[in-house]
Protein backbone atom coordinates (compact mmCIF):
# COMPACT_ATOMS: atom_id res chain seq x y z
CA UNK A 1 0.00 0.00 0.00
CA UNK A 2 1.50 3.35 -0.84
CA UNK A 3 1.33 6.08 0.69
CA UNK A 4 -1.14 7.88 -1.81
CA UNK A 5 -3.41 5.00 -1.35
CA UNK A 6 -3.43 5.38 2.52
CA UNK A 7 -4.12 9.18 1.91
CA UNK A 8 -6.99 8.68 -0.41
CA UNK A 9 -8.22 6.06 1.56
CA UNK A 10 -8.36 8.33 4.83
CA UNK A 11 -10.08 10.87 2.99
CA UNK A 12 -12.73 9.09 2.07
CA UNK A 13 -13.20 8.06 5.15
CA UNK A 14 -13.20 11.34 6.81
CA UNK A 15 -15.64 12.96 3.94
CA UNK A 16 -18.17 9.79 5.30
CA UNK A 17 -17.61 10.48 8.49
CA UNK A 18 -18.18 14.07 8.08
CA UNK A 19 -21.66 13.19 6.21
CA UNK A 20 -22.66 11.02 8.89
CA UNK A 21 -21.98 13.15 11.66
CA UNK A 22 -19.23 11.28 13.15
CA UNK A 23 -15.50 11.64 14.89
CA UNK A 24 -13.35 9.33 13.83
CA UNK A 25 -9.65 7.61 14.03
CA UNK A 26 -8.81 6.18 11.04
CA UNK A 27 -5.37 3.84 10.67
CA UNK A 28 -4.33 2.11 7.97
CA UNK A 29 -1.64 -0.98 8.01
CA UNK A 30 0.09 -2.52 5.00
CA UNK A 31 0.76 -5.89 3.76
CA UNK A 32 2.76 -6.68 6.58
CA UNK A 33 0.16 -5.24 9.07
CA UNK A 34 2.49 -2.67 9.69
CA UNK A 35 0.93 1.09 10.30
CA UNK A 36 0.88 3.04 7.22
CA UNK A 37 -0.89 6.17 8.15
CA UNK A 38 -3.58 7.25 10.97
CA UNK A 39 -5.27 10.65 11.83
CA UNK A 40 -7.93 11.45 14.70
CA UNK A 41 -10.42 14.11 13.44
CA UNK A 42 -10.90 16.98 16.37
CA UNK A 43 -12.51 15.78 18.90
CA UNK A 44 -12.68 12.35 18.28
CA UNK A 45 -12.21 9.68 21.20
CA UNK A 46 -8.67 9.09 22.46
CA UNK A 47 -9.58 5.38 23.42
CA UNK A 48 -10.34 5.11 19.79
CA UNK A 49 -6.63 5.13 18.79
CA UNK A 50 -5.80 2.30 20.02
CA UNK A 51 -8.99 0.64 19.03
CA UNK A 52 -8.61 1.81 15.44
CA UNK A 53 -4.99 0.47 15.42
CA UNK A 54 -5.74 -2.79 16.21
CA UNK A 55 -9.05 -2.93 13.94
CA UNK A 56 -6.68 -2.22 10.98
CA UNK A 57 -4.35 -4.97 12.36
CA UNK A 58 -7.13 -7.41 13.14
CA UNK A 59 -8.55 -7.12 9.70
CA UNK A 60 -4.71 -7.59 8.03
CA UNK A 61 -3.83 -10.15 10.35
CA UNK A 62 -6.76 -12.69 9.94
CA UNK A 63 -8.02 -11.31 6.09
CA UNK A 64 -11.07 -11.07 7.84
CA UNK A 65 -13.04 -7.81 8.75
CA UNK A 66 -12.76 -7.64 12.55
CA UNK A 67 -16.31 -7.84 13.26
CA UNK A 68 -16.25 -11.39 11.87
CA UNK A 69 -13.73 -12.71 14.22
CA UNK A 70 -15.84 -11.11 16.98
CA UNK A 71 -18.27 -13.25 15.08
CA UNK A 72 -16.21 -16.51 15.76
CA UNK A 73 -14.75 -15.31 18.92
CA UNK A 74 -17.90 -15.30 21.18
CA UNK A 75 -17.94 -18.01 24.13
CA UNK A 76 -19.80 -20.96 21.88
CA UNK A 77 -17.64 -19.60 19.04
CA UNK A 78 -15.03 -21.63 17.50
CA UNK A 79 -12.51 -19.33 17.90
CA UNK A 80 -13.67 -18.35 21.53
CA UNK A 81 -10.23 -16.65 22.88
CA UNK A 82 -8.47 -15.45 19.97
CA UNK A 83 -8.74 -11.69 20.50
CA UNK A 84 -5.79 -12.75 23.38
CA UNK A 85 -3.52 -13.52 20.46
CA UNK A 86 -1.03 -10.98 18.92
CA UNK A 87 -0.90 -8.52 21.15
CA UNK A 88 -4.78 -8.00 21.56
CA UNK A 89 -7.07 -8.40 18.58
CA UNK A 90 -10.55 -5.87 18.10
CA UNK A 91 -12.88 -8.66 17.90
CA UNK A 92 -16.15 -5.76 16.76
CA UNK A 93 -16.94 -4.24 13.90
CA UNK A 94 -14.82 -1.54 11.95
CA UNK A 95 -11.72 -3.31 10.55
CA UNK A 96 -11.61 -4.38 7.04
CA UNK A 97 -8.88 -5.88 4.92
CA UNK A 98 -8.50 -3.94 1.81
CA UNK A 99 -7.35 -6.11 -1.34
CA UNK A 100 -5.92 -5.22 -5.05
CA UNK A 101 -7.42 -8.10 -7.38
CA UNK A 102 -6.37 -11.69 -5.54
CA UNK A 103 -3.52 -9.77 -3.12
CA UNK A 104 -4.38 -8.49 0.40
CA UNK A 105 -2.58 -5.05 0.58
CA UNK A 106 -3.15 -4.10 3.50
CA UNK A 107 -6.67 -2.82 5.72
CA UNK A 108 -8.31 -0.03 7.42
CA UNK A 109 -9.55 0.54 11.16
CA UNK A 110 -12.18 3.35 12.08
CA UNK A 111 -13.27 3.37 15.59
CA UNK A 112 -15.00 6.66 17.59
CA UNK A 113 -18.75 6.19 17.28
CA UNK A 114 -21.63 3.14 16.93
CA UNK A 115 -20.21 -0.01 15.17
CA UNK A 116 -22.35 0.46 12.22
CA UNK A 117 -20.90 3.83 11.55
CA UNK A 118 -17.47 2.89 12.10
CA UNK A 119 -17.99 0.08 9.41
CA UNK A 120 -19.98 2.16 6.91
CA UNK A 121 -16.92 4.85 7.50
CA UNK A 122 -14.20 2.39 6.50
CA UNK A 123 -16.24 0.63 3.32
CA UNK A 124 -15.89 4.07 2.27
CA UNK A 125 -12.22 4.25 3.01
CA UNK A 126 -11.87 0.71 1.28
CA UNK A 127 -13.65 1.33 -1.38
CA UNK A 128 -11.70 4.14 -2.46
CA UNK A 129 -8.49 2.18 -3.13
CA UNK A 130 -9.48 -1.91 -3.33
CA UNK A 131 -9.93 -2.93 -6.72
CA UNK A 132 -11.90 -6.31 -7.53
CA UNK A 133 -10.46 -9.45 -8.53
CA UNK A 134 -10.63 -9.86 -12.43
CA UNK A 135 -11.98 -12.86 -12.06
CA UNK B 1 11.83 -33.80 20.55
CA UNK B 2 14.73 -33.94 18.07
CA UNK B 3 14.92 -31.25 15.41
CA UNK B 4 14.48 -34.38 12.83
CA UNK B 5 11.48 -35.59 14.87
CA UNK B 6 10.27 -32.07 14.13
CA UNK B 7 10.68 -31.17 10.86
CA UNK B 8 8.87 -35.04 10.12
CA UNK B 9 6.08 -33.48 11.86
CA UNK B 10 6.16 -30.62 10.12
CA UNK B 11 6.65 -32.04 6.58
CA UNK B 12 3.50 -34.09 7.07
CA UNK B 13 1.91 -31.34 8.36
CA UNK B 14 2.27 -29.65 5.27
CA UNK B 15 1.16 -32.85 3.70
CA UNK B 16 -1.71 -32.88 5.05
CA UNK B 17 -2.35 -28.84 4.77
CA UNK B 18 -1.76 -29.10 1.01
CA UNK B 19 -4.25 -32.16 0.37
CA UNK B 20 -7.04 -30.25 2.65
CA UNK B 21 -5.76 -26.98 0.41
CA UNK B 22 -5.07 -25.16 3.68
CA UNK B 23 -2.55 -22.73 4.24
CA UNK B 24 -0.97 -23.32 7.50
CA UNK B 25 1.16 -21.53 10.38
CA UNK B 26 2.55 -24.60 12.07
CA UNK B 27 4.83 -24.27 15.46
CA UNK B 28 6.20 -27.66 17.61
CA UNK B 29 7.97 -26.93 20.96
CA UNK B 30 9.78 -29.42 23.03
CA UNK B 31 9.27 -30.55 26.40
CA UNK B 32 10.25 -27.57 28.04
CA UNK B 33 7.02 -25.93 26.00
CA UNK B 34 9.76 -23.68 24.00
CA UNK B 35 10.28 -23.62 20.12
CA UNK B 36 11.81 -25.85 18.23
CA UNK B 37 10.68 -25.11 14.59
CA UNK B 38 8.19 -23.08 12.72
CA UNK B 39 6.92 -22.90 9.49
CA UNK B 40 4.35 -20.37 7.41
CA UNK B 41 3.09 -21.61 4.00
CA UNK B 42 3.26 -19.18 1.49
CA UNK B 43 0.17 -17.14 1.61
CA UNK B 44 -1.02 -18.50 5.01
CA UNK B 45 -2.01 -15.64 7.49
CA UNK B 46 -0.02 -13.73 9.38
CA UNK B 47 -2.48 -13.53 12.45
CA UNK B 48 -2.21 -17.26 12.70
CA UNK B 49 1.80 -17.18 13.70
CA UNK B 50 1.14 -16.30 17.11
CA UNK B 51 -1.86 -18.22 17.08
CA UNK B 52 0.39 -21.70 16.05
CA UNK B 53 2.75 -20.66 18.73
CA UNK B 54 0.40 -20.33 21.49
CA UNK B 55 -1.56 -23.35 20.52
CA UNK B 56 1.66 -25.47 20.38
CA UNK B 57 2.40 -23.53 23.99
CA UNK B 58 -0.65 -24.60 25.36
CA UNK B 59 -1.04 -27.88 24.27
CA UNK B 60 2.74 -29.04 26.21
CA UNK B 61 1.89 -26.53 28.98
CA UNK B 62 -1.19 -28.57 29.97
CA UNK B 63 -0.47 -31.93 28.16
CA UNK B 64 -3.89 -31.15 26.96
CA UNK B 65 -5.15 -30.36 23.20
CA UNK B 66 -5.99 -26.58 23.19
CA UNK B 67 -9.47 -27.38 22.33
CA UNK B 68 -9.46 -29.45 25.77
CA UNK B 69 -8.47 -25.87 27.57
CA UNK B 70 -11.29 -24.20 25.53
CA UNK B 71 -13.80 -26.45 26.70
CA UNK B 72 -12.91 -26.30 30.48
CA UNK B 73 -12.28 -22.47 30.42
CA UNK B 74 -15.87 -21.47 28.79
CA UNK B 75 -18.02 -19.25 31.07
CA UNK B 76 -19.55 -21.74 32.74
CA UNK B 77 -16.45 -24.03 33.10
CA UNK B 78 -14.49 -25.22 35.53
CA UNK B 79 -11.45 -23.39 34.36
CA UNK B 80 -12.94 -20.04 33.53
CA UNK B 81 -9.84 -17.41 32.80
CA UNK B 82 -7.24 -19.77 32.47
CA UNK B 83 -6.47 -18.28 28.79
CA UNK B 84 -5.08 -15.02 30.86
CA UNK B 85 -2.26 -16.98 32.31
CA UNK B 86 0.93 -17.90 30.88
CA UNK B 87 0.97 -14.59 28.94
CA UNK B 88 -1.63 -16.19 26.90
CA UNK B 89 -2.95 -19.31 25.44
CA UNK B 90 -5.35 -20.34 22.66
CA UNK B 91 -8.31 -22.22 23.86
CA UNK B 92 -9.85 -23.59 20.55
CA UNK B 93 -8.39 -26.80 18.29
CA UNK B 94 -5.65 -26.98 16.67
CA UNK B 95 -3.22 -27.58 19.23
CA UNK B 96 -1.55 -31.29 20.49
CA UNK B 97 0.55 -32.89 22.83
CA UNK B 98 3.08 -35.43 21.45
CA UNK B 99 4.19 -38.70 23.61
CA UNK B 100 6.86 -41.20 22.67
CA UNK B 101 5.11 -43.49 24.58
CA UNK B 102 4.23 -42.33 28.09
CA UNK B 103 6.42 -39.27 28.38
CA UNK B 104 5.38 -36.19 27.10
CA UNK B 105 7.82 -34.94 24.35
CA UNK B 106 6.27 -31.60 22.96
CA UNK B 107 3.18 -30.66 20.74
CA UNK B 108 2.21 -29.20 17.65
CA UNK B 109 0.04 -26.27 17.06
CA UNK B 110 -1.46 -24.99 13.57
CA UNK B 111 -3.46 -22.14 12.58
CA UNK B 112 -4.69 -20.63 8.98
CA UNK B 113 -8.06 -22.59 8.31
CA UNK B 114 -10.74 -24.10 9.92
CA UNK B 115 -10.52 -25.17 13.58
CA UNK B 116 -11.48 -28.79 12.04
CA UNK B 117 -8.58 -28.28 9.20
CA UNK B 118 -6.20 -27.00 11.95
CA UNK B 119 -6.90 -30.09 14.44
CA UNK B 120 -6.64 -32.69 11.23
CA UNK B 121 -2.96 -31.06 9.84
CA UNK B 122 -2.13 -30.94 13.73
CA UNK B 123 -3.10 -34.60 13.99
CA UNK B 124 -1.26 -35.94 10.67
CA UNK B 125 2.27 -33.97 11.69
CA UNK B 126 1.94 -35.56 15.77
CA UNK B 127 1.21 -38.44 14.17
CA UNK B 128 4.28 -38.56 12.36
CA UNK B 129 6.85 -38.54 15.37
CA UNK B 130 4.54 -40.31 18.37
CA UNK B 131 4.48 -43.73 19.36
CA UNK B 132 2.00 -45.58 21.64
CA UNK B 133 2.53 -46.44 24.97
CA UNK B 134 3.59 -49.56 25.11
CA UNK B 135 1.14 -50.68 27.80
CA UNK C 1 -3.18 20.84 18.04
CA UNK C 2 -6.20 20.42 15.30
CA UNK C 3 -5.96 17.90 12.32
CA UNK C 4 -5.50 20.65 9.97
CA UNK C 5 -2.36 21.96 11.92
CA UNK C 6 -0.89 18.10 12.35
CA UNK C 7 -1.55 17.75 8.34
CA UNK C 8 0.39 20.63 7.90
CA UNK C 9 3.41 19.64 9.79
CA UNK C 10 3.59 16.44 8.44
CA UNK C 11 3.25 18.27 4.69
CA UNK C 12 6.34 19.83 5.52
CA UNK C 13 8.12 17.23 7.21
CA UNK C 14 7.60 15.91 4.35
CA UNK C 15 8.89 18.05 2.02
CA UNK C 16 11.51 18.51 4.24
CA UNK C 17 12.40 15.19 3.58
CA UNK C 18 11.88 14.87 -0.51
CA UNK C 19 14.48 17.99 -0.16
CA UNK C 20 17.00 15.67 1.75
CA UNK C 21 16.74 12.57 -0.25
CA UNK C 22 15.45 10.56 3.38
CA UNK C 23 12.46 8.48 3.60
CA UNK C 24 10.34 9.31 7.09
CA UNK C 25 8.14 8.04 9.55
CA UNK C 26 6.40 10.86 10.95
CA UNK C 27 4.38 11.13 14.45
CA UNK C 28 2.42 13.91 15.75
CA UNK C 29 1.10 14.18 19.32
CA UNK C 30 -0.99 16.51 21.04
CA UNK C 31 -0.97 18.30 24.52
CA UNK C 32 -2.44 14.85 26.07
CA UNK C 33 0.65 13.48 24.27
CA UNK C 34 -1.85 11.42 22.49
CA UNK C 35 -1.13 10.35 18.55
CA UNK C 36 -2.99 12.60 16.39
CA UNK C 37 -2.10 12.07 12.92
CA UNK C 38 1.38 9.85 11.53
CA UNK C 39 2.61 8.64 7.96
CA UNK C 40 5.09 6.32 6.73
CA UNK C 41 6.51 7.40 3.93
CA UNK C 42 7.26 4.84 0.88
CA UNK C 43 10.19 2.60 1.60
CA UNK C 44 10.52 4.15 5.12
CA UNK C 45 12.19 1.92 7.73
CA UNK C 46 9.54 -0.21 9.23
CA UNK C 47 11.39 0.01 12.90
CA UNK C 48 11.44 3.78 12.32
CA UNK C 49 7.31 3.33 13.34
CA UNK C 50 7.70 3.21 16.85
CA UNK C 51 10.71 4.89 17.10
CA UNK C 52 8.62 8.14 15.48
CA UNK C 53 5.83 7.84 17.81
CA UNK C 54 7.82 7.39 20.92
CA UNK C 55 10.36 10.49 19.55
CA UNK C 56 6.83 12.51 19.52
CA UNK C 57 5.34 11.22 23.26
CA UNK C 58 8.66 11.66 24.78
CA UNK C 59 9.54 14.95 23.42
CA UNK C 60 5.75 15.75 24.91
CA UNK C 61 6.07 14.31 28.37
CA UNK C 62 9.35 15.76 28.80
CA UNK C 63 8.33 19.22 26.86
CA UNK C 64 12.17 19.08 25.29
CA UNK C 65 13.26 17.69 22.44
CA UNK C 66 14.07 13.59 22.51
CA UNK C 67 17.80 14.45 21.93
CA UNK C 68 17.85 16.12 25.44
CA UNK C 69 16.35 13.55 26.88
CA UNK C 70 19.33 11.64 25.70
CA UNK C 71 21.83 13.95 27.02
CA UNK C 72 20.24 13.60 30.25
CA UNK C 73 19.95 9.89 30.62
CA UNK C 74 23.85 8.61 29.97
CA UNK C 75 25.16 6.77 32.24
CA UNK C 76 26.98 9.72 33.59
CA UNK C 77 23.97 11.97 33.46
CA UNK C 78 20.98 13.29 36.03
CA UNK C 79 18.10 11.14 34.34
CA UNK C 80 19.95 8.15 33.76
CA UNK C 81 17.71 5.28 32.86
CA UNK C 82 14.83 7.57 32.38
CA UNK C 83 14.25 5.83 28.53
CA UNK C 84 13.00 2.83 31.10
CA UNK C 85 10.07 5.09 32.25
CA UNK C 86 6.67 5.80 30.06
CA UNK C 87 6.44 2.60 28.61
CA UNK C 88 9.69 3.38 26.69
CA UNK C 89 10.87 6.81 25.74
CA UNK C 90 13.59 7.06 22.46
CA UNK C 91 16.15 9.35 23.86
CA UNK C 92 17.89 10.67 20.92
CA UNK C 93 17.48 13.45 18.12
CA UNK C 94 14.06 13.66 16.16
CA UNK C 95 11.52 14.50 18.56
CA UNK C 96 10.21 18.20 19.49
CA UNK C 97 7.71 19.20 21.01
CA UNK C 98 5.75 22.22 19.53
CA UNK C 99 4.11 25.10 21.22
CA UNK C 100 1.54 27.72 20.30
CA UNK C 101 3.27 31.03 22.16
CA UNK C 102 3.69 30.02 25.78
CA UNK C 103 1.46 27.16 25.77
CA UNK C 104 2.87 23.51 24.27
CA UNK C 105 0.39 21.89 21.93
CA UNK C 106 2.15 18.93 21.42
CA UNK C 107 4.88 17.41 19.77
CA UNK C 108 6.35 15.84 16.36
CA UNK C 109 8.66 12.45 15.80
CA UNK C 110 10.73 11.74 13.49
CA UNK C 111 12.82 8.48 12.09
CA UNK C 112 14.34 6.97 9.39
CA UNK C 113 17.47 8.76 8.12
CA UNK C 114 20.52 10.31 10.44
CA UNK C 115 19.77 12.04 13.97
CA UNK C 116 20.64 15.24 12.42
CA UNK C 117 18.44 14.49 8.65
CA UNK C 118 15.67 13.38 10.98
CA UNK C 119 15.58 16.58 13.55
CA UNK C 120 15.99 18.58 10.24
CA UNK C 121 13.06 17.19 9.27
CA UNK C 122 10.72 17.50 12.42
CA UNK C 123 12.24 20.84 12.87
CA UNK C 124 10.84 22.00 9.64
CA UNK C 125 7.64 20.52 10.55
CA UNK C 126 7.30 22.36 14.04
CA UNK C 127 8.17 25.53 12.43
CA UNK C 128 5.15 25.02 9.95
CA UNK C 129 2.46 25.46 12.90
CA UNK C 130 4.17 26.85 16.21
CA UNK C 131 3.88 30.54 17.19
CA UNK C 132 6.43 32.34 19.15
CA UNK C 133 6.05 33.44 22.57
CA UNK C 134 4.60 37.23 22.48
CA UNK C 135 6.73 38.06 24.84
CA UNK D 1 10.31 -14.54 0.88
CA UNK D 2 9.00 -17.91 0.34
CA UNK D 3 9.06 -20.91 2.18
CA UNK D 4 11.56 -22.68 -0.29
CA UNK D 5 14.02 -19.82 0.42
CA UNK D 6 13.76 -19.43 4.41
CA UNK D 7 14.09 -23.29 4.39
CA UNK D 8 17.43 -23.08 2.02
CA UNK D 9 18.80 -20.19 3.89
CA UNK D 10 18.53 -22.04 6.91
CA UNK D 11 19.64 -25.49 5.12
CA UNK D 12 22.94 -22.94 4.36
CA UNK D 13 23.13 -21.91 7.99
CA UNK D 14 22.87 -25.20 9.74
CA UNK D 15 25.74 -26.39 7.09
CA UNK D 16 27.74 -23.41 7.87
CA UNK D 17 27.19 -24.53 12.33
CA UNK D 18 27.96 -27.71 11.40
CA UNK D 19 30.86 -26.81 9.69
CA UNK D 20 32.05 -24.56 12.75
CA UNK D 21 30.49 -27.04 15.88
CA UNK D 22 28.17 -24.37 16.61
CA UNK D 23 24.69 -25.43 17.89
CA UNK D 24 22.42 -22.34 16.67
CA UNK D 25 18.79 -21.10 16.87
CA UNK D 26 18.16 -19.96 13.33
CA UNK D 27 15.34 -17.17 12.33
CA UNK D 28 13.58 -15.91 9.21
CA UNK D 29 11.15 -13.20 8.98
CA UNK D 30 9.97 -12.07 5.76
CA UNK D 31 9.64 -8.28 4.32
CA UNK D 32 7.47 -7.48 6.69
CA UNK D 33 9.32 -8.29 9.71
CA UNK D 34 7.12 -11.31 10.52
CA UNK D 35 8.02 -14.92 11.48
CA UNK D 36 8.05 -17.19 8.17
CA UNK D 37 10.20 -19.86 9.48
CA UNK D 38 12.60 -21.40 13.09
CA UNK D 39 14.53 -24.01 13.58
CA UNK D 40 16.80 -25.17 16.96
CA UNK D 41 19.18 -27.18 16.33
CA UNK D 42 19.29 -29.92 18.87
CA UNK D 43 21.67 -28.92 22.06
CA UNK D 44 21.11 -25.26 20.87
CA UNK D 45 20.15 -22.54 23.97
CA UNK D 46 17.10 -21.98 25.17
CA UNK D 47 17.75 -17.93 25.63
CA UNK D 48 19.12 -18.08 22.04
CA UNK D 49 15.10 -18.56 20.53
CA UNK D 50 14.25 -15.18 21.48
CA UNK D 51 17.66 -13.39 20.52
CA UNK D 52 17.65 -15.27 17.15
CA UNK D 53 14.13 -13.91 16.51
CA UNK D 54 14.43 -10.38 17.38
CA UNK D 55 18.41 -10.03 15.43
CA UNK D 56 16.49 -10.88 12.14
CA UNK D 57 13.64 -8.80 13.16
CA UNK D 58 15.99 -6.02 14.31
CA UNK D 59 17.99 -6.43 10.79
CA UNK D 60 14.49 -6.29 8.90
CA UNK D 61 13.39 -3.19 10.95
CA UNK D 62 16.12 -1.06 10.17
CA UNK D 63 17.82 -2.89 7.10
CA UNK D 64 20.67 -3.16 9.05
CA UNK D 65 22.95 -6.00 10.72
CA UNK D 66 22.12 -6.13 14.13
CA UNK D 67 25.23 -5.62 15.08
CA UNK D 68 25.54 -2.05 13.45
CA UNK D 69 22.57 -1.22 15.60
CA UNK D 70 24.64 -2.24 18.33
CA UNK D 71 27.29 0.30 17.39
CA UNK D 72 25.37 3.06 16.81
CA UNK D 73 23.16 2.56 19.92
CA UNK D 74 26.48 2.50 22.61
CA UNK D 75 26.25 5.50 25.39
CA UNK D 76 27.95 7.59 23.24
CA UNK D 77 26.53 6.72 19.91
CA UNK D 78 23.72 8.79 18.38
CA UNK D 79 21.22 5.90 18.29
CA UNK D 80 21.83 5.26 22.12
CA UNK D 81 18.96 3.19 23.75
CA UNK D 82 17.09 2.31 20.75
CA UNK D 83 17.06 -1.14 21.62
CA UNK D 84 14.10 -0.26 24.01
CA UNK D 85 11.74 0.75 20.95
CA UNK D 86 9.88 -2.44 18.63
CA UNK D 87 9.12 -4.34 22.03
CA UNK D 88 12.88 -5.01 22.23
CA UNK D 89 16.36 -5.11 19.90
CA UNK D 90 18.85 -7.20 19.60
CA UNK D 91 22.27 -5.05 19.34
CA UNK D 92 25.10 -7.01 18.62
CA UNK D 93 25.99 -9.36 15.48
CA UNK D 94 24.33 -12.22 14.20
CA UNK D 95 21.38 -10.33 12.51
CA UNK D 96 21.55 -9.67 8.44
CA UNK D 97 19.06 -8.12 6.21
CA UNK D 98 18.45 -10.35 3.05
CA UNK D 99 17.85 -8.50 -0.57
CA UNK D 100 16.96 -9.68 -3.79
CA UNK D 101 18.38 -6.90 -6.00
CA UNK D 102 17.44 -3.80 -4.40
CA UNK D 103 14.68 -4.69 -2.79
CA UNK D 104 14.97 -5.92 1.02
CA UNK D 105 12.75 -9.40 1.19
CA UNK D 106 13.61 -9.91 4.79
CA UNK D 107 16.40 -10.97 7.13
CA UNK D 108 17.81 -13.79 9.08
CA UNK D 109 19.10 -14.08 12.85
CA UNK D 110 21.13 -16.65 14.49
CA UNK D 111 22.19 -17.07 18.34
CA UNK D 112 24.15 -19.63 20.13
CA UNK D 113 27.46 -19.42 19.43
CA UNK D 114 29.84 -16.20 19.69
CA UNK D 115 29.01 -13.25 18.07
CA UNK D 116 31.29 -14.01 15.43
CA UNK D 117 30.44 -17.62 14.70
CA UNK D 118 26.55 -16.29 14.78
CA UNK D 119 27.38 -13.63 12.13
CA UNK D 120 29.33 -16.24 9.64
CA UNK D 121 26.42 -18.52 10.10
CA UNK D 122 24.06 -15.93 9.00
CA UNK D 123 25.66 -14.61 6.47
CA UNK D 124 26.17 -18.45 4.90
CA UNK D 125 22.11 -18.39 5.46
CA UNK D 126 21.41 -14.82 3.76
CA UNK D 127 23.99 -15.82 1.01
CA UNK D 128 21.87 -18.50 -0.65
CA UNK D 129 19.20 -16.83 -1.31
CA UNK D 130 20.07 -13.30 -1.55
CA UNK D 131 20.65 -11.96 -5.27
CA UNK D 132 22.90 -8.78 -5.64
CA UNK D 133 21.51 -5.59 -7.30
CA UNK D 134 21.55 -5.39 -10.96
CA UNK D 135 23.16 -2.23 -11.03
Amino acid sequence: MSLDQAQSAIAAAVAKATELGCLSDIALVDAGANLKAFVRMDGALLGSIDVALKKARTARLFNLPSGTIGELSRPDGPLYGIEHSNGGLVSFGGGIPIADGDTVIGAIGVSGDSVENDQAIAQAGAEAIQRPSPR
